[in-house]
């Protein structure tokens, strides 16, 4: 998902430095593409602290989507986005924030639990599913928004708050993926512009409950 | 991408063998979880054969690529919705045929080059590339459509055929993504589902200008 920034290696303790070496290691290059020598180098901890920390690499890589979870949801729920009142606002500004947060390079704002869950989704269950908490409880968020817009506009449709919350995030996840092909984040940010189109889209000739109303009332 | 047949190392050469069991292993694996031992347990093949037909790693990296690229063009190409005489209905019968292909283990369905790229874009530039050109060369053939449906129907947008047809391949990948986290294939098929949606949306109350032509005709 986003992009906490680069780690400070000078600060924090043995396990959050191998946690924020983690991040951003497992970003430029893989889960398995990293070894335990070269987190502990970028974290400036010996091996054995890595292993008084984690029982195993696949331990550190369960503790590090947790990590990611942890520190992304506090990302989002500080920015600027939640400021707006009307919840639907909230969803297309949070659109416009995933577009700009694509900045910098590719390993800074590309998602830890994307890449592990691409690659070790079969190999490493734990691993997995803690990519899934991070990924689902962050779509869960947006889907409280989105569901709050349409029943604030009284829609029934043929499709959920959830399955659209999950869609926003399957873009966003494949938007990555075909910037790192293209080693270019424009590709990533056409796409965000195409979901933007399709949310407005589909709350399109929708107002709030309350504004149908006082319309309504003006009307007489 | 899509879903050629599983590896049947009783046929075909060495080289062939090596291609299909990269296919399959690193489609469950990931790149650099499969070892070269893997990939030669699997093809029935020993050391000495890999090396003859590889340099390294990396170049039978690439040549799985260049191999994905060639065997899903060959199957897209083939398939039943190319049929369709107008290009809009192309389009979306090749999306209803991305939805219908999701079956079966995820690493059948899921794409090989979306995996290796997620992993390797920053350690490894020719897999990159060679990933690059099967996603945006398997993109170029579906704009092709998308960009005949615009000119069909004198459709000028703030949009392109190029980056709607780039849109739908993020939407393919972003959905492989969610499918492996959650262990579900489920989720890839209802993110298809809102892009068909948008696709439609974008397509709605436009029709052919023959067919225009034909019903102002009929109005005189």
């Amino acid at each position: 998902m986003p992009r906490p920034t680069k780690q400070s290696p000078e600060r924090g303790d043995a396990r959050t430095r191998l946690l924020e070496a983690a991040r951003d290691l497992i970003r430029a290059k893989g889960f398995a593409g990293c070894s335990v020598d070269d987190l502990c180098q970028a974290a400036g901890v010996t091996k054995g602290a890595f292993f008084h920390q984690f029982a195993s690499k696949e331990g550190l890589g369960v503790a590090a989507a947790e990590y990611w979870a942890e520190t992304t949801s506090a990302f989002f729920a500080a920015a600027p986005y939640q400021a707006n009142k009307d919840p639907l606002h909230r969803v297309l500004a949070y659109i416009d924030f995933r577009k700009e947060i694509i900045a910098g390079d590719l390993a800074e704002f590309t998602c830890l639990v994307g890449t592990m869950t691409q690659e070790v989704y079969a190999t490493s269950p734990t691993i997995r599913d803690a990519c899934a908490a991070s990924i689902f409880g962050h779509a869960k968020t947006v889907e409280a928004d989105i569901a709050a817009a349409m029943e604030a506009r009284g829609m029934e449709r043929d499709w959920t708050a959830a399955s659209l919350a999950r869609h926003l995030q399957t873009v966003i996840q494949g938007a990555f993926v075909l910037a790192k092909a293209a080693n270019d984040p424009d590709i990533a940010r056409e796409s965000i512009d195409h979901l933007k189109r399709y949310v407005v889209f589909l709350f399109s000739n929708t107002a709030p409950v309350e504004e149908q109303h006082t319309s309504a009332e003006r009307g007489q």
